[in-house]
Parts: structure tokens; C-alpha cells; sequence
């Protein structure tokens, strides 16, 4: 039987729509907030309903694999020999919706307004997650209950507080989870319309530095002049780490970080892009800063940053208090391109902490996590079929463009399964995740089943 | 009638030694905690008791004067035509007792142990303050029921929560006021046995400088590289106020800054000092910093300071979280010596401020308050007559120190009467003010009568 093709599949959609939808909006009422325990039950809920979505879809060897904290789910269907296997991934919690009085409808009430869908989970990740299924589920059903390929899912309810659990399970399950590249669609389209395939993702590391001053809060008229201050020996150390321009200070820190190649700026410089309106209604600001030449697509995703997210120490109540502080903290993290080594970076960090922290004041550092950034060869069979297909779907040239943010599991899929991940993704800038009115466009959940089906297809061929 | 001599004086309190401490005992059991409206009460008491104290003593047109807050006590005593007229400040105010179970006695329940009094206020400043009316009803007994010199009292309620009442008082009664110094003694010797005079304090200049950077905050994986971050534009702000020497980099900053007089420092090296002891007893950190060349007590004394008491700003909570902060807040105080001017010092700092502030931040300074330095003429003839007396009293040279801190009646009375203060104070380094367990050595207290009953006598010759 000759595989389907894209026209095939949408009039599969098209007659399902209903359905498709009822289904997901069934998904997205279980409330499975992850990070709370009085919802635990909920969680377990969604994994069953997603492994009886599964299961309903034509998957094998469904099962819920129990955690330390929420169950993963694993199905697959590998009655394709000789052709390739995909590993989609995808993950069935949500963030928690507070602020609940900024919801318009509530938050695990999905609701259709102007073409979206508006609801918790929406986009991050259910309806993503949920396409994946479908997208087998309509080809299975074109093809007479066969698919053109092998895939296997594994579905997580643990990403929203960080993934412990699949962390622990993808290196101790590789046979099991061998393929030939992994399906994440938890990304977003440039811009409504413009097939993207992310192919680089940053890395992070993510740290915090103490420093101590005196044994104890110290009087500022009694010892002011003579004894260290922990706030502003940490902020002299802070300081050090960028010049004014914002290029870090670190010896070293920039060693391994490659050029992004001439296509890819390329292609960069062909998204549309106005500055002054990303000034104005994202950054909110007066100044795009960061290092001088390089544009916001070279500073956002292919440039390694430092950033400060927090800092604390001593007073900070309304009034005055005349007090030298003898501790300090500050939370900082560097997000990391490809082939910048975490280890190699976090040692070149301390070092320069020791060497530069000032007289008087003791620091340290704690790294709380260390992930390397990733870039994924364009030309990678199933990463140029994918292109194609996103192409073909929406009618424009696919865009290649990357991620500032890391996306952990990606990374795990490389280093552990030593396989490229296709990030593939539906979302629109704006659909608010983590926010109020989380939204996903309905016109999306359906153009990427039928888009991944048809790359389902197509790579199978 | 002649004026009675040191050892008639001490024979007066020596004869009256247990009802000089049963009275200050009964002064220090009332509460009188200025800043907590429950016991409003017990501050109004505090103050009868010390109006009392006056009369009994022989004051004049005694007076308990209320204002917004909390009483002043007025009192005076003006039959010395052609004498001079001291002005006798102190405050019957107390700071709260907490943490309560570090005392090992009631904080309110004086106790005698190893010879000093155990209690809030006991040295801050119910025993000192006192000692003031105690000095002159012994001349009064001593001399016939005569003073050889006017005496006027001003004794404050509020003065451990700002002297808001005072400030307003002073200026509109200068002439009600009016005298040729005042006496204070709110401050400690430099170390048990040494005559201590402090003839200089250092103003102060209290700010909040805020940063802006985003108009919220942004996720730094998305943004950062290309955003301004307002902990980092403060840190990089606060960073240049000073050198790795800690010498501040405000234009102008150091203009007005006099070096202390020879005889100054040479009074100072002859101070019994310990750097080492210094820095691990009091200071407890690896090294004292400042600017290099000026000894501990110059950088304390006799430079101005910038010190940030505190700073806040972004996520410091537990874990990680990657944002962009859009606010932050740094407390900075400088302190300031004589002869700088503090609206010349605030300009100075907020245009430095306005030219230094990151791209992209925008900041904002806000003064809370600002107090000049002050120094006293040490051959003023009450500060030489007072230097005379005490070396006599205690039996060894006076010393002249500074105070780091502020004290802001001081001001006043130089800025708005015009007279400069003695600032003869009986406590010790380690009396524990404002802690648990503060204490005033019995001795001192009994020496203070004598040393002050001793050098109003004299003053008068």
C-alpha cells in the first residue's frame, strides 16, 4: 500500500476535526500540575489518558512506567524493518495557572476564542504532545493499520520541574530507546506561517555566588572605612565578569564558541525582524545592549551569555539602616553555545571568582546545573525531509533558526542515545506560556498533525 | 560660698551611692520603648519620672512639653548672672529588648553583676542621662542650693527612633535654648580608665538608588545577550563608585575633605590599638580594607565612606530560575566628614549617577536623609576645661577621639544655636547597646556624677 500523501492526510483531519479536538480538550481539563503535590492523582490521570491514547492509536507495549515522582510513558510500533525509527517525545504537565484572576476563561476550561484555543497546557506541550499521537493514528489509518516507519514515544510528566526522572531513564534504557533522531514539537513558528525547524539550542549553567564579609552585620559609622562589605565585594567581582559592552571577562570563556555559518546568518537575515518594535513590546526599554556588531539573532542564540538573575544581602527594608553586610548572594547563570564544554566552563569560572574576588571577602561558587548547548546538522537526512515537508505544509521556505533557551532532554537524546532531535514545533511567540490566557492556535494543532504525519511519511519512504 | 572641690564631690555621691542607684533603678524599670505604641504609656511615665528627678534636684520652670510623639522635658536653673549656661541633653527612650531569651536577666529588672548593671537603657542612655541631673543637685547640696553656672535640661523621648519631635523643637525655640555648649553623654571612653572626649563625628547622606532595565522580566534564555538587566546595569553602576582600594571615584567627592590636625593624630597613635585583634575580635574577615596609607582610626573617623547596606533585586529564592530582573534596589549611605557639605555631596553623586548608568538602565536616586560632619574646636574653653577635669578624675591624659557615626542633636545644636557640644560619655566599647544584656559598669556611673558635677564647677570658675 502506497503511503499517503499530504492531501490524504488533511482530508483525514478535516474529517476528524471534531474529534481530534473533543479529545484533546479531554486532555487538557485533568488539572496536571506537576510541581504540586495535590495534584498528583491528576498527573497519574493524564498519563492514562495518554496511554489510552496511545493505545487507541494503534501503539504496542503501551505502559506507564512508574517514577519517583510522576510516571513516564513509553508505546511503540516497530513493524517497519529496514526503515528508520523515531523517537517523539513529548510531555503531559503543565505549569501551575496562577495568577488565576488574569485568566479571561478558566484556565483547565478550554475554550475557543478568535481562532485559539485558550487553556493550560495548550500549547505547552498537550496540544503539541497530543499531535504526535494523532499524527500516527492518521496514518495508520491511511495505511491500513501499518505505518511507513518505526516510532516510539515517551511521553514525561516531569518536565515543567525538570525532567529528574527521564533523566535517570533514557541512560539506563538505550537499547530500548534506540532510533534514528527524536520528534520534539514543545517550539514555536517564527512568525504565524513560517515553516521553522530549530536546529541549536544554548546550553546553561547555572550557579550561585556567596560571598561573606565580616563575621556579622557590622556598624557602618563604627567600622565604615575599614572593614569589607560582602554586597559590594560582590558587586565589584559581578562587575568584573563584563566589560561595558557586555563582552564577558573570563579568560577562556569564549575559546570554543564557532561562528555560526554563513547560511545560517543568511537565512537569519531573511526572517523578518523590526528592532525597534522588538525594543519597544518585548524588551520595554530604552537600548538593545550586548556585544557591539552582532545582531539580536547572533546575541540570542549563537553568542554564550552571562546573565545575573538575582542578587541579595543586607538590608533592603523601607528606611534606613546603617549596616555593612557581612553576606551576600547572587544567582547567575551563562547560557552556552556548541562546543563550549560545561566542565571546562564552570572551572574557568572558579578560577576567576578566586582570582578576582576582593580583599577581605570569601566566595564560592555552587553550580546547581550544567547543560551543553547543541546544534543539529541541517543537512541530517531526517532534519532536510522535515524542511521539506514543513515546506510543502505551509507553502514558504522553511527557516532554520535556534533557540537561546536549552531544552534539556534534547541533549540527553544526543549524549545518551547519540541521535539529533527534530524540533518541530507549532507554537506562535505570543501563545503566552507559563502565562495567563495560554493559548494555542487551533489552525496550528491541525496543520501539524498533518505536517508530521506527512514527515512521518515521507521519512519512511 | 566656694565651689566644691572633686573630692567633696565624691564624698556626696559616695554618702548617696544606694539611693543614686535605687532612683536609677526605678527609671530603668519602666519600658519606655519609644517605637512600640504599646507602651506609649510607660514612655509618658518615664518622662514624670524624669521631670520629677528635675524638681528634685532644684530645677526651674520644669516642663513636660508634648509634641506629635512623645514628651520633651525642659528644665533649667538661671541664677548665675555672667556665667556661662550649659545646655544638658540626653533620652529617656529605650530601644526594644529583643531577642528576649539572650538575656540572661529581665531586661527590665536591673540586676548587678561583676560590678556593672544588666538592663535596657542601663548605659543608652537612662544611667547616663542621669548622671546629668545627679551632678547638679550635688552641687546644689554642695554649694548652698546654689550652681556656679545656668544649667538648662532638654530631655528627649524619641531619640532611638529618629528625634523627629526634637528636630522640630530645637529650631523653633532657639532662644529658649539659648547656651555656650551642651553636654551629652550618650557615648563610651575608649577603653576603661581613659578619659575620653569625642570632638568629631561624621555626617551622613542616606539614598536608595533604584535600576530599571526591562519593562519586566524577561526570560534570559529568549533574551538574554540583547536585553538590559537591571541587577547587572546596578552592579556595574554601584562597582565604580570606588577603586579595588576602595577610594570613591565621585568627581569632586574628596574636595572639601580636611586632613585631621598633627596633635589630632598624634593623640590617636598614643590610643592602645591591636590591628590583629581588631580584625579577628570585632571585624571577623580576612583583611581590613579601605583606602591604603591612613590608619584604622583616619579611615573611621576622619575620611568619608561609601558603603551599600543592602541590595535587591531579580529571584534569590532556592533553586534556579532564569530571568532578566527589570528592578532592582541598592541602599547606600555615604558618611561624610567636616567641612563637606551634604547638597553639594548629594549633587555630586546624583550626577555621577546620571553619567554613569548603564545603557539601556535607567536610574534613580532617592535621598533619605542628610546630615552634615561636625567637628569641635578642642581649645574651645568647655572642651579644655572639660579635657582638665577628666584627666583629673580619672588620672591620666585626655584623649580626642572621633565618633564614625552620627548623632544627629549635635547638629542641630550647632546648626541652629550655634554651640558646639561636649561629648562626655561614661560607657565602654563592649556595653552592648541596642543588645541583649547591655550593661553600664556601676563605677562609671558613680564617676560620671562626680566627673560631670566636677566639670560644671569648674566651668563656672
Amino acid at each position: 500500500m502506497p503511503n499517503a500523501g499530504l492531501s490524504a492526510i488533511r482530508g483525514w483531519v478535516e474529517s476528524n476535526a471534531q474529534r481530534l479536538l473533543d479529545e484533546l480538550f479531554s486532555l487538557i481539563r485533568i488539572p496536571s500540575i506537576s510541581t504540586l503535590p495535590e495534584h498528583k492523582d491528576d498527573v497519574a490521570r493524564a498519563a492514562a489518558f495518554t496511554a489510552d491514547a496511545l493505545r487507541n492509536a494503534g501503539m504496542e507495549n503501551v505502559e506507564i512506567i512508574p517514577t519517583d515522582r510522576h510516571p513516564l510513558v513509553y508505546a511503540d510500533w516497530l513493524h517497519a524493518p529496514g526503515k528508520p525509527t523515531v523517537l517523539c517525545y513529548g510531555h503531559y504537565d503543565v505549569q501551575p495557572p496562577d495568577p488565576l484572576e488574569l485568566w479571561e476563561t478558566p484556565p483547565f476550561e478550554p475554550t475557543i476564542r478568535n481562532g485559539n484555543i485558550y487553556a493550560r497546557g495548550a500549547v505547552d506541550d498537550k496540544g503539541q504532545m497530543y499531535m504526535h499521537i494523532k499524527a500516527v493514528e492518521a496514518l495508520r489509518a491511511l495505511n491500513g493499520g501499518t505505518l511507513p516507519l518505526n516510532v516510539k514515544f515517551l511521553i514525561e510528566g516531569e518536565e515543567e520541574i525538570g525532567g529528574a526522572s527521564i533523566s535517570k531513564f533514557v541512560p539506563a534504557n538505550k537499547e530500548r530507546l534506540r532510533a534514528d533522531v527524536a520528534l520534539v514539537s514543545d517550539t514555536s513558528l517564527y512568525a504565524d506561517g513560517i515553516p521553522t525547524l530549530c536546529i541549536g539550542l544554548r546550553g546553561l549553567v547555572y550557579m550561585e555566588i556567596e560571598a561573606q564579609g565580616p563575621a556579622r552585620d557590622l556598624h557602618s559609622g563604627l567600622y565604615g572605612g575599614a572593614a569589607p562589605n560582602a554586597v559590594f565585594g560582590l558587586v565589584e567581582l559581578l562587575a568584573k565578569a563584563k566589560d561595558a559592552d557586555g563582552v564577558i571577562q573570563i579568560p577562556g570563556f569564549y575559546d570554543a564558541v564557532q561562528a555560526p555559518a554563513a547560511a545560517e546568518i543568511e537565512s537569519w537575515n531573511s526572517l523578518p525582524f523590526n528592532e525597534a518594535e522588538y525594543l519597544a513590546a518585548e524588551v520595554g526599554s530604552t537600548a538593545i545592549t550586548g556585544e557591539p556588531g552582532r545582531s539580536v539573532f547572533e546575541k540570542t542564540w549563537a553568542r554564550p551569555t552571562l546573565e545575573v538573575h538575582g542578587i541579595g544581602g543586607g538590608f533592603t527594608g523601607a528606611g534606613s539602616k546603617t549596616v555593612i553586610p557581612a553576606k551576600a548572594l547572587a544567582k547567575v547563570s551563562v547560557r552556552l553555545v556548541p562546543n563550549q564544554d560545561p566542565e571546562s566552563i564552570v572551572a574557568a569560572i572558579k578560577q576567576w571568582v578566586a582570582d578576582n574576588s576582593p580583599k577581605g571577602v570569601q566566595t564560592e561558587v555552587r553550580v546547581l546545573g550544567a547543560s551543553p548547548g547543541l546544534l543539529v546538522n541541517p543537512d541530517h537526512p531526517a532534519i532536510a525531509v522535515a524542511a521539506e515537508v514543513f515546506a510543502e505544509s505551509l507553502g514558504r521556505k522553511t527557516v532554520f533558526v535556534r533557540g537561546g533557551g536549552s531544552i534539556p532532554i534534547v541533549g540527553e537524546f544526543a549524549q545518551q542515545l547519540g541521535i539529533p532531535t527534530v524540533l518541530m514545533g507549532f507554537g506562535l511567540p505570543d501563545d503566552g506560556l507559563h502565562s495567563p490566557n495560554e493559548k494555542y492556535k487551533l489552525a496550528n494543532y491541525y496543520q501539524g498533525i498533518s505536517t508530521i504525519a506527512h514527515f512521518l511519511s515521507r521519512y519512511g519512504e
